[in-house]
């Protein structure tokens, strides 16, 4: 099989993530900060470790403000929901999954918080001067994705956040499609908040995400609970990361984000990138070439990480997906990525698209041969 | 090391979970629910096989009914926010965890819910009748857990099921620390709602929980994102369990606990309650042999789970886990145990209490080392 759908998760992982797994699953899961016997502690200290390796990535300074939840959306809803208020304004992109997008229209029913959604099909320069004419007194948040999920365009974030630093307004970097890929430094981008997950870039399992916190920042816990520590309190102990981490955490998880992590660290984000831009242009190049087919491109950048979507007239998506992997095994994502807002924009609302999307370990070689079936698929028009 | 803190996290798992967990990250792992390529329906079927499986332990009809989370902790957060308003009033008791306590506590401070915490250290009779007293026209939920996880102390969750019945008020039964050790039968319980975790006595992983929601309660989801299907929503759709389960689930750990439900099948609660009851008799009768042990025991009933708690005149119980684990290598678990409402009735709050629990794998030839260890220390005193 070729598996050209890491954008949902990648599939494979590097044998120290399987390895990471099962050693502590089997060697080192009593519950971490729940006691103090020598297997409690040995999670704990494996938590320890995945939390500095993270916070390292995103170069932040203290890794208590790295929060691990159970994926990217438990993320995204944790803050959205801590911080928010009534009466508060948030701008996003209409890039944004899901994830970003639906939490805040529960705020919108439920608090009356007011979205601004800027659309990203404009130049660059025209999309950060629609985010700043946006901005206005009652502006708390902006939040944009790094990377687009659906075309794998790359948001400008780093004139996002010195707009949102400038206008004194909380910025959020949802890194979902970018960590793992491109560099996320919270510094440079002057993000106070940013989300992860583990099981895409990261090459960690499934069942761990997490988000960067600014400290300053001082949400309502999405969970109340069990804390290890501190039981006495009625509420949550105020001490972060514990605050936001009630319950028993997924150690096993958490070492394999560590795991993964070190991977790329060893590879390098360089060469992982450049892999992908080898893999991007060919796969552009020979999509182009076919009668019909338009790649779905955002105006906001040129830039992307490792993920293309298209679209074939008069074939069904949905069909495409079906045939590339029935008859060609090659596994894809169809339909439309979580994220409506985007296909809306770039007017794939009704038919959906075909999305594929890269991880280190594919080659050239799938490459031209998923090349190969979409010719042939589309030549043939089998469906 | 012998392993006596079963009721945190079972700790080692049998083997047929760390193959499910192990098979499924390295060959199933796609993204379920998104996407109809192999890998991704793969996942599907896992998650879908292992949510059978714990309707049926449950009892169960419609496994659509059975939401999976990240832990207990999440599932009660879900069901506690997405149920309760402002107004309503619950009753819970005396023995129940922080996963319960506290978002009860959040959501009294911030909706003003009202809350009677019913003390349990009364005979069965006397708690039943003032649990039936604290009812009244505002009570929305009567919520309680299974078996305690200081004392082990099983509650009389039949009863109290008939009474919420009668009185037309729902009922939820905390079964983290009786699911694989006790019957939880849904309907012979007349419970609405049931949590439970994955990885303590189910034998799974860390990183999986759940509940079982009945469907007549339509509850707010607590996160909102991507969801799979219905991605022109603005909201999470409507269908169970994809209401309540946005962002990727965590594959590999719902199979671990698919997994570990078989293998409970395999030997039959039965055997299972069977073994743990032995290995109580022994501990306590052990010892209650100890000069200035007091044993914390629940006057709401004499059956238990694996669990026994004790401390010790003039013994700091920290100290006497500590020793337990660098002098003897037995972990046990101190402190509070995030149940601070019963060591408070049982009047242990401020020394706190060792406790130990056990799983299927222990052995009595552990227990017996343990009590050596625990005389050894009381005699010695040393700390």
């Amino acid at each position: 099989m070729i598996y050209l759908d890491n954008a949902a998760t990648t599939f494979k992982k590097p044998d120290i993530v399987y390895d990471a797994v099962m050693d502590t699953l089997k060697n080192n899961a009593g519950n971490p900060s729940r006691g103090s016997n020598r297997i409690a502690l040995a999670a704990s200290r494996k938590i320890f470790e995945s939390r500095q390796r993270v916070a390292e990535f995103f170069n932040v300074k203290n890794s208590d403000e790295i929060i691990f939840t159970k994926n990217a959306t438990e993320a995204s809803n944790l803050i959205l929901k801590g911080l928010l208020e009534a009466g508060d304004h948030i701008i996003i992109s209409s890039l944004e999954h899901n994830a970003i997008y639906r939490p805040l229209n529960r705020l919108q029913q439920e608090l009356g918080i007011e979205l601004t959604i800027v659309d990203t099909e404009v130049a660059k320069v025209d999309f950060l001067s629609q985010v700043e004419r946006a901005i206005r007194e009652e502006t708390k948040l902006l939040a944009v994705t790094h990377a687009s999920n659906l075309t794998g365009n790359i948001l400008p974030v780093k004139d996002l956040g010195e707009l949102a630093q400038q206008k004194g307004i909380a910025f959020l970097v949802d890194a979902a499609q970018s960590a793992g890929t491109l560099e996320v430094n919270v510094e440079e981008l002057k993000a106070d908040f940013v989300i992860f997950t583990g099981h895409k870039g990261f090459f960690g399992p499934p069942g761990v995400g997490g988000a960067y916190i600014n400290a300053e920042f001082e949400l309502l816990p999405l969970l109340e609970g069990g804390s290890g520590g501190n039981s006495k309190q009625k509420l949550n102990p105020d001490l972060v990361p514990d605050k936001y981490e009630s319950g028993t955490l997924n150690t096993p998880a958490i070492a394999g984000l560590g795991a993964g992590i070190e991977f790329i660290n060893d590879i390098s984000l360089e060469n992982i990138r450049e892999h992908k831009q080898e893999l991007l242009k060919r796969t552009t190049s020979g999509l182009e070439e076919i009668a019909g087919l338009r790649i779905l491109d955002s105006k906001i950048s040129q830039r992307r990480v490792g993920i293309v979507a298209f679209k074939i007239e008069g074939l069904e998506s949905a069909a495409i997906g079906d045939l590339l992997d029935k008859e060609y095994e090659i596994a894809v994502r169809t339909g439309l990525h979580c994220a409506p807002l985007a296909h809306q924009s770039l007017d794939s609302y009704d038919q959906g698209a075909v999305r594929i999307s890269f991880s280190y370990f594919n080659t050239v070689q799938e490459v031209e041969l998923f090349l190969e079936a979409v010719n042939e698929i589309t030549t043939k028009r089998r469906y």
